[in-house]
C-alpha cells in the first residue's frame, strides 16, 4: 500500500460462507466459474471515485463528518496525487478489476478550461502507471459538467451559447483521456440538463441543443477511435427538478429523435430508476428490449425517501433479477457493475469504506449464483415461454410480422371466446424465494 | 329536456363575476371573443359519458352511492335508452359542445362480441338522432378493453392472441362507430397494456404486439377514410402496476420506434401526468415540442394521493399556464378539453354533477382569459425570448445546424468565461400571480 | 373436505428445504421449537375472510376474475354457509390455527341492521361448530362500517348522529360475535373515518366523536367480560384522502388525548406502514416503545404505487427483521399473522389461493428462524448496546432521572468536546444478510 | 442603508392591484385594516436569517452561485457584521416587522462553545442596537445543532451522552440570546433527531432523552421568564430517514406522552406538510384542534419532489385557507409568518431576494383579503356549520359527553335508517374560486 489510510488491512479474500469477518467474501470467489465464465469476468466490478474519495460526508443539512486527509491543504495537485494513491489502495484491497472517474473527481480545476486540461492529463499519467502496476482497469470515464456555477442552468441546454461551447471543450478533454486510458465505455449524466421552471424554459430549444451536443460528441467519438459506446445515465430529478434523461424509455426516444441509437445507449442506476418510479429490473429489461443496454450504476434507494440516497445494494432478490436478466441477454458487454454507492455520513472509519464494498459485493455474487441456477433450471424462463406460447403459432406469427389487417384478424376475432389463465403471481414469487 | 332527473334546473348561463349562483357561469361567455375566436370553440368542452352515466360511485373499500335509476333494471337497451336521455340533458343543460364515450359505456355488453357490435350500433342510431337535434358533437370514442375479465392480462399485449384477435374486433367495431358519429379523434387508453409483475412478462413480446396493433388501426382508419389522428392517453400505473404507455416522452419513443409518429398524437391528462413525476405543464408543453399533442383530458389529481381521483379542474394558475400553451401553439386542432372527471362519491344529488362541471368550465375560462392577457402582454414570453437571445447569432445557429464539430467548438470553449444570468424564478412566479 | 373447491388437494405439508412442490412447506415446520416455543405458537397465522372469499378479483377498472361459485346465487344465506365451508377447508388445507373476519363478510346483510344481526348469529353457530371439529381458532372479528353507502362520510365520525348511533348497533352485535367464538382481539380499521375535502369538515369535532365512540366500546368490552385489546388498524388513505388513525404515533396521541391507552392497541399492517411513510419495522418498533403493539396484518405493499395492493409477504429480509423486533420483545401475546393479503386478480385459479398462502408462510418461517439465530448470536443487539452503553453511567441516568437541571448539563457541556463515532450501517446490513 | 447591496433599491410601497413594478406591494398594504386589526399586525412577518444570508446557493450536486460578498475573508466576527448589516438593510426595504435565526447564522462558532457562545453575545450586541432603531423584533431564535459533525448521530438523542450536554450547554445559550433580545417564541426543529437505519438505533431510548431534553428546556425558560412559547417545528425526513417530530399528530403524542403540553406548540412548515403527506391546511387545523398551534413557516414545495425546496409561497388559494383558519381562530398570538425559503441557486441577483419575498408578502396579503371576505359571507362555515346542525341536539351531545353506554345507543342505532347527504365537494370548491 502507498498510503497508512487503511493500515493493517489485508486485501479482502473469500472465506465461505461461515465467515464472519466483515472485511472476506462468503460468495465472491472470483476464480469460481459461472456459466462458463468467470465470476470476476462476469460483475466487472468498478469503484467510483467521486463518492468514495470526494465525497466529505456532506448533506444540505449538515458539513463534512469523514475528515479525508487529501482533503485538507493548499497544493491542490499535491492533494489529488495522495488521492490517487488512496483509490489505488482501495481497489487493491477489494480486488475490483475497473474504475471510474469524472474529471473533477481526479484532478484540480485550476483558473481555466487550459488549466485544468492540464491537470487532468497530468493526473491521467500517474493513473497510467498506476494502472499498468495494479492491473486495474478504467470502466468509464465522464465530465463534471454540473457542479460549478457556469453550468447552474444547463451544459449542453444551457440558455447562453457560451456555455454550451465551454462544455465541448470540457467534453472533449474528458473523452480524450477516457480514451488514452483504455476506457470502455464514456458515460454522460446530464445533472443539469433539466429546468427548474418551465416559466423560463424553452423546452423545444433545450432538447436540440442536447441532441446537436451528443451528436457532435458520437462524430468526434468516431473520429479519434474511440471503441466503446457511449452510455446516458437517465434521472428523473434531483438536483432539478426536471431531467431531460428522465428513465430509459424517454432515453430511446431522445436518441430515436437525433438518429443516436446506433452509437449511444444506458448506464441504469437502481436509485435513478425508482426515483422514475420504476423498478430496476423493469429499466434494465427495457434496455435491452430497446436494443440500448450499456452498464450498470449498481447501487440501492430507500423506497421511502425521495432523493438519491446512493447506499450500497444489499438486496439480494433484487439482484438476483437483475443478474438473471444479464446473463440471459449473454451477460456485460463493454458494462459492469459501478459501485455508483457511498457510504452513510456517520460512517466515518476507514474501514467503514472497506466493508460496504465487500458486503456489496458479496450481494452481488450471491444474486449471480441465483440467477445461474434459476437459468439453470429454468424456472422462471419455462413459464414465461409456456405462457406465451400462442404467439407461436403461423397466424399470431402472420400478425406480428405485418401480413394482417385489422379486418381480417376483427374476424377472427368474432368467432373466439377467450379465457384467462392464471398469471401464477405467487407461485412466481414463491419460485424466486426458493433461489435467494 | 326528456327526462325528470335534473327537474326544476335551468341551463347554465353566463352571468357575470358577481353571480353567486352555483349554476351560472361567471366567466364562460361563449360567445367572447378570445384572440379573435369564441371562447366555446377555443375550448372545446366535452363531457364524459363514464364517469357522470356509468360510475355508481363506488370505491375499492364501498359500493355504489349514487343511485342512478338508470342503474337498476332488467332491460339492459331500455336502461341504456334512459342513460342517454340524461346524458343529453346533462349537455344542453351545461351547453358543452362535444361528448365522449367508451363503447361499453353507452351500450350493453350482450353474450358476444356479435351482440355487443349490434348494441352498440342501436345506440348510435338514438345518438344521431340527439346529437342532430342539440347540436352536440362527439369529440372521440373509444373501446373499453380493459374492464371485462378476458383483459386482465392486456388486450393489444395479451399473452393469448385468441384475446388480441377479440381486440381487434372490438375496436374495429369503435373506430366505425366513431367515424359515422362524426368524431373529431379516436382514442386508446391502454388500461391493461402494461403488467403486473416482470416474473411473468414477455416485454419485449408484448411491446412488439401493441405496435403491431396501433399499426394495424393506423392502416384501417386511412381504409375507411377516417380523418382525425388517433391520440394515444399516457398513465404510468393503475390499474396495472405499471403502463407501457407511461407518459408523453414514452409514448414518442414507442410511436417512433413502430413508425407511427405521423398518425398517432396524445390525449394528456393532468392526473396521469402528475402519477408520472410530470406536471401538467410539461407533459403539454413536451408534446408540442415533439409534435405529438392532440387533445386533452382536463381533470385534477391529488399531490398527495397516488391514485387517480379524476378531479375537476378547479385551480386557476395550473389552467392560465396549459391555456397559455395552447394559445401560443394555435389553439386546439381536433382536440378540446373532456371532463374526464367525476364527482366526488359523497356528491349523491344530481346536481352535484352540473355544479362540478359548471365550476370547472368557469375555472378553465378563466384561465384562457388569463392566458390571453399573457399573451398580448408577452408577460411570459417576453423574458424566455430574451433568455435565449444569444441562440440567435449567426455561430450558435451553426452549431444548431450541425455546421460545426466538437472540436470546433471546443476550441472556442477555450476562450470563452461565461458568466451565468439569472433565472428570475421568483419574478415570473410574481408575473404570474398578477394575471391569475 | 366439504367442498369441492379445491378437490384433489393435500394438506400442506412441511418437506424440507429441498422440496420444490409449491404446496409444502420448506421450512415451516409447526412443532419445530424455536427459543423454546412450537412454530405454530409463534407465528399464530390467521387466514383473512375479506380477501380470499369475498373479493371477486375486481378492481377500479375492471370487474370479477375470479368467479367463485359462492358468489353467484339467489339465496344469500344458502351462499354464506357455502362460503363458510370453501373457508375452513382452506384453513385446514393450510392448517393455520386462526381466522379474521368482518361480520359482512360472512353474513348477508339484509334489509335491517336486526335482520343483519339475526344472519350474523345465525352463521356463528355454524362457525361454533366448524371451530369445534377443525380445531381453528379466532383471532378477531370486526365491523364492516366503510362500504355501505350509509358510512360514505363516516360512521363514528359521521355528520349525522343516526349513522353513528347504526354504528354503535353494528359494533356492538361484532363484539357480541367476536366474544361468543372466543376472538382473541378485537379490531377497528377507520376506513371512513377520515375526510375527503377540509372543505367540509370539522375536524376536532370529529375526533372527538371518534374518541367518544371507542370509549364507548372501550367501557362495553369490560362489561361483557371481552378479555382481548381492541386494536387500531392505522392507515393514512385510501379509501379516504386522510384517515385519523393515519399512523402508530397518530394513534398514540389520539389514545392518549382520549384516555384510552389502557384498553387500546394497534394492528399493524406492512402496506398501511408504508403508504403512511414508514418502513414495517418502524412501526413495529414505535408501537412496542409506545407499548401499544397489538397484532400483524402480514402482507405486503409495493413500494411504487400509492395504493393498497395487499400482496402476499414474501420479503424475507422484511420478515426476519419483524420477527426479530417481536421475539426480543416476547412474542406475540394475543396477537398473531393475519393474511391480511389477496392474490393478484389474474391469479385466478383455486390453488393459486393456497399456494400464496403457503408461499408466505414460508417466508415467515424462515424469517423467523433468522431472527432466532440472530438473537442467539446478539447479532444485532450486541453492538446496539454497545453504541448506546454510555447512557448506562450513572450521570447520564442521573440526567434521564430528571434529577439534573438544564443548567447543570449545560455547564459538563461546555467540559466535553465529543468525538463522532462511527454507526456502522453497511457493517450492520452486511450481518443481515449473513442470516437470511 | 448600511450597505450597498441592494444598492439603489428604495423601500417597497404598496402601490395598488395596477402595479406592475416587482418590488411594490399590489395586496399588502400594512395599515389597511382587516377584521378590525392592521394587515402587518395580522400576518406579523419574519425574514429568516439562514437562506438568505448564510445559503451560498449549492445544492447536493453543486457548489456556490450566489458569490455573497459576507462569505468570504479571514475575519470571521468581521463577515458576521457585514451580514448583519445587509440583513437588517434587507428587512427595512421589505418593511418585515419580524426576523428569526440560528446561533450559526449570525455568529462564527469558534474552536469551542465557550467561544462561540461570546461570539453569539458580540452580535446579539449588535442586533440589539440595530432592531431599536429599525424597530425590527425577533419572532424567534433557535439552535442549529444539526449542521456539525458531532451532531451526525442526533443532538438530544445522540448515543453518546457528552453530545446531550454539549446540546445542553449550546440550547441554553441560545434561549439567553432570544430572551435577551425579546424574542416571542423559541423554536426546536430536530435536523438530527431521528435515524438513518433502525439496525443501529434504539427508538425507544432516544425518544426518552428526547422527552428529557425538551423537559429541562421548559423548565429553564420558566426559571428565566422567558414568556413566549417553545414550538417544535415537525418534519418528517430529510436530514435524516426518519426524524421524531415527523408531523403535529406525533408531536402532539410526544408531548403528552413527556407532559409538555402546556409548554410547546408547533411551528408549522408548508413544504414539512407535504413531505409528510399532509397538506398544509390540515396539518394547521389538526394543530387548533389540538389546542398546539403556534407558528408558521410559510413557504411552498414541490408536490412532484422529494425533498424541501423551500420555495416561496405564491399559491394563493393555498393561503387563503391557511389565513382562513388563522382568522376563524382569532389570529395570531405570540406566532407570524416566517419566510423559511429560499430563492432559487439560479437566482442570483440582489434584487431577487428582495423581489421574491415581495411577491410572497403580496400573495399572502391577497389571501387574507380572501379569507376575510369568506368569514364575512360565511362562505365556508356557514356550509360546514349545517352539515353538523345534527350534533347539536341534545341527545347527540348527551352521547358526546360520556353520558350514554353503547347499549343504549345502539338500541337506538337499531330504530334509524339514516340517508346520506351530499358532501357537496365541488360546490364548496367553486365556492372558494369566488374567493381567490
Ligand atoms: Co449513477
Ligand atoms: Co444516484
Ligand atoms: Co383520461
Ligand atoms: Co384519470
Ligand atoms: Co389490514
Ligand atoms: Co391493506
Ligand atoms: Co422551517
Ligand atoms: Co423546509
Amino acid at each position: 500500500m502507498k498510503t497508512d489510510f487503511f493500515s493493517g488491512i489485508e486485501p479482502a479474500q473469500y472465506k465461505g460462507t461461515d465467515s464472519t469477518d466483515p472485511l472476506s467474501f462468503r460468495y465472491y470467489d472470483k476464480d469460481r466459474k459461472v456459466m462458463g465464465r468467470r465470476m470476476e469476468d462476469h460483475l466487472r466490478f468498478s469503484a467510483a471515485y467521486w463518492h468514495s474519495f470526494t465525497w466529505p460526508g456532506s448533506d444540505p443539512f449538515g458539513g463534512e463528518t469523514l475528515n479525508r486527509p487529501w482533503m485538507h491543504g493548499d497544493d491542490a495537485m499535491e492533494l489529488a496525487r495522495q488521492k490517487a494513491d488512496v483509490a489505488f489502495d482501495m481497489f487493491e484491497l477489494l480486488g475490483v478489476p475497473y474504475f471510474a472517474f469524472h474529471d473533477i473527481d481526479v484532478a484540480p480545476e485550476g483558473g481555466s478550461l487550459r488549466e485544468f486540461n492540464a491537470n487532468l492529463n497530468a493526473i491521467a499519467d500517474i493513473f497510467e502507471s498506476k494502472m499498468q502496476s495494479s492491473g486495474v482497469k478504467l470502466l468509464w470515464g465522464t465530465a463534471n459538467m454540473f457542479s460549478h456555477r457556469r453550468f447552474m442552468s444547463g451544459a449542453a441546454t444551457n440558455p447562453d451559447p457560451d456555455v454550451f461551447a465551454y462544455a465541448c471543450g470540457q467534453v472533449k478533454a474528458a473523452m480524450d483521456v477516457t480514451k488514452r486510458l483504455g476506457g470502455e465505455n464514456y458515460v454522460c449524466w446530464g445533472g443539469r440538463e433539466g429546468y427548474e421552471t418551465l416559466l423560463n424554459t424553452n423546452l423545444k430549444q433545450e432538447l436540440d441543443q442536447l441532441g446537436r451536443f451528443l451528436s457532435m460528441l458520437v462524430e468526434y467519438k468516431h473520429k479519434i477511435g474511440f471503441d466503446g459506446p457511449i452510455l446516458i445515465e437517465p434521472k428523473p430529478k434531483e438536483p432539478t427538478k426536471h431531467q431531460y434523461d428522465y428513465d430509459v424509455a424517454t432515453v430511446y426516444g431522445f436518441l430515436s429523435r437525433y438518429g443516436l441509437l446506433d452509437d449511444v445507449k444506458v448506464n441504469i442506476e437502481q436509485n435513478h430508476a425508482i426515483l422514475a418510479g420504476h423498478s430496476f429490473d423493469h429499466e434494465v429489461r427495457l434496455a435491452y428490449a430497446l436494443g440500448i443496454f450499456g452498464s450498470i450504476d449498481i447501487n440501492r434507494g430507500d423506497d421511502l425517501l425521495g432523493w438519491d440516497t446512493d447506499q450500497f445494494a444489499m438486496n439480494v432478490p433484487e439482484i438476483a433479477l437483475l443478474m438473471h436478466e444479464i446473463l440471459k441477454n449473454g451477460g456485460f458487454q463493454t458494462g459492469g457493475l459501478n459501485f455508483d454507492a457511498k457510504i452513510r455520513r456517520q460512517s466515518i472509519d476507514p474501514q467503514d469504506l472497506l466493508i460496504a464494498h465487500v458486503a456489496s459485493m458479496d450481494a452481488c455474487a450471491r444474486g449471480l449464483l441465483a440467477a445461474e441456477k434459476m437459468l439453470e433450471d429454468k424456472a422462471l424462463e419455462g413459464p414465461l415461454a409456456d405462457r406465451y406460447a400462442g404467439w407461436s403459432e403461423p397466424e399470431p406469427q402472420a400478425i406480428l410480422a405485418g401480413e394482417r389487417s385489422l379486418e381480417e384478424v376483427a374476424m377472427k376475432g368474432l368467432e373466439t371466446s377467450p379465457q384467462p389463465r392464471s398469471g401464477r403471481q405467487e407461485y412466481l414469487e414463491g419460485v424466486l424465494n426458493r433461489y435467494v
